[in-house]
């Protein structure tokens, strides 16, 4: 059931976020509205700069004013790690190791959240997996928050739910406080692994969604492609992970509904430009933004070797997006296989 | 099980549709890629006479160009039932029983397909249930046939699922074959209460995801909203008819998404339009359609009280609709209720 952590747990608890993109930036406004300080490692100079004097990500989110003496800011990832209690990862899974290459200090002790919804590339482990073989932090210590949530909306304050797991429901719900606020409803769960390649899995299928508009399917076929990606993702935990989970919550099937059916899902506006013609590299460039699906395709492509489950779906985005296979002659294929 | 009834449902079986309306139209189209001619009983002799000479539904799908001479034509129920082995029938729920008022040939020994996703008003009964009672058609001489399939897209030819479903699964394959074509691919299923419910509780979740959109939701609170209604269906399917079925099926999860994402769902619009403030009447005026989810929902409620599942979304689009409770506040309420 996992141990009871509330030693940092408590209102006493530093919170630190790393990441500045558009989920990073909602996470700290989200948390603001219960937390007094938050530290918030940002890379890029520039924008830790505009933050401090303007308040705002000049990047992401422009619109979200902070009230900047509640940020404790640095693009020193150390200067931030040292002083806290909880670190909330926001981060592409690409760029992860990347930035954690400049950590020296020890995240021994403290609570990491993961909030990226990707995989480790090369290393083919989900975030909750890198930390534990990588730093040492024990399941107990990680936590996973999930959608369905668009930072988007978030930041418009509009109604959204989050769903926190942590191995211990209590831990589960001491987080969750923290992110409780009047735009924000929080469920917890102790689901960390499900949660978690839910989360990763829901990406592809986005992808999935986005090439079939693209190539010219309609409303009839991607509900039907949808309920497939469910009862993959099913297949996928049941056999990976089993639990007694509801596949049918929001942080299974609502994150998939919200990523493979919202406009602002860049993992189905890339699909769909993939599906439209434009070459990867090209969809890439001109979206100047990371689909996280992307990678998360090789990487359960390549986890599901072991497992050997059957995701006809992610097969397909697979032979489209690294075999160069043409979307229309792989989609055909797929509505034979789907029921 | 359910018996297999061959002798009717062979190549040599005659078919009629019953019903004049965009599903109706589409379903004949695509009845015509297998069978040779079609008895088809439109109500209005205006309809029955522009499908006579210029082979078109000038009503509903008019783009959609008959073959004249495939077709029985005639606004006399009785003339087109006589000689029918197979009634598909596309009617509303609603003039259902108005329409069959008229109907004095006896139905014993015919296959009855019901395409209608509606209950019976004030006999709360599903389609099959009240064919079963009024009609004496023993359950096993009953057909549903199910989307997810906006008849839209069918009368463009875009790729689009059926389920049919029979207590038999050799007659569901008879009824499928006689549906499969370029553009749909059947599924078969024996779960006729199952897919039946499925179908007329979607239509109530359909118009509150309407009414959601309308008052001011985003999609983020959208997919929590669906991905509630999905639990449901399951509640209320698992209360009322348990069986083994696979609840992420195309026929219950992709019916479900098709008619609460789709924006040719007309029981989305009708949500959308009372959410924005619109009467019930003049929602009704302005789509000059019947959505079906705005009778379903008062039938529901009804049947419900025998079983008393938690169904706080029909509670809530109940109230909106029946009680005149304002859209914002019932929704208000009910964000507390889901999660």
């Amino acid at each position: 059931m996992g141990k009871t952590i509330d030693f940092q747990l408590d209102e006493t608890a530093k919170v630190a976020v790393f990441g500045g993109g558009s989920w990073a930036t909602a996470i700290v406004k989200i948390l603001l509205n219960n937390v007094e300080k938050i530290g918030w490692y940002v890379r890029d100079p520039e924008v830790v700069e505009s933050l401090r004097t303007d308040g705002r990500n000049p990047k992401y989110l422009s619109a979200v004013k902070f009230d900047k003496t509640k940020l404790i800011l640095s693009s020193d990832i150390n200067e931030i790690a040292k002083n806290a209690d909880i670190i909330v990862f926001a981060i592409p899974s690409a760029f992860l190791k990347d930035s954690l290459q400049d950590l020296t200090v020890n995240l021994e002790g403290k609570f990491i959240i993961s909030a990226i919804k990707g995989i480790i590339p090369d290393d083919n482990q989900t975030v909750a997996e890198y930390f534990h073989e990588h730093h040492q932090i024990p399941f107990d210590f990680i936590g996973i928050v999930t959608g369905p949530c668009h930072a988007e909306e978030a930041a418009q304050e509009r109604l959204s739910y989050l769903t926190i797991a942590c191995k211990n429901r209590e831990n589960a719900a001491a987080i969750a406080e923290k992110f409780n606020c009047s735009f924000i409803n929080t469920i917890t769960s102790t689901d960390i692994y499900g949660t978690e390649y839910s989360a990763v899995l829901k990406n592809i299928y986005a992808i999935a969604a986005g090439i079939c508009h693209g190539v010219g399917y309609g409303d009839n076929f991607q509900a039907v492609l949808i309920s497939n990606a469910q009862r993959e993702i099913k297949r996928f935990l049941d056999q990976t992970y089993p639990s007694k989970r509801n596949i049918d919550s929001s942080a299974y099937l609502g994150d998939l509904l919200v990523t493979s059916y919202s406009h602002f899902s860049r993992n189905r506006n890339f699909g769909m430009m993939i599906g439209r013609g434009y070459s990867v590299k090209a969809a890439q460039l001109e979206m100047s933004m990371v689909a996280e699906g992307y990678y998360s395709t090789s990487c359960i492509k390549e986890i599901n070797k072991k497992y050997n489950v059957k995701l006809p779906i992610v097969d397909a985005v697979y032979n489209i997006l690294y075999e160069g296979i043409a979307p229309a002659i792989e989609i055909k294929l797929l509505t034979e296989k789907l029921k």
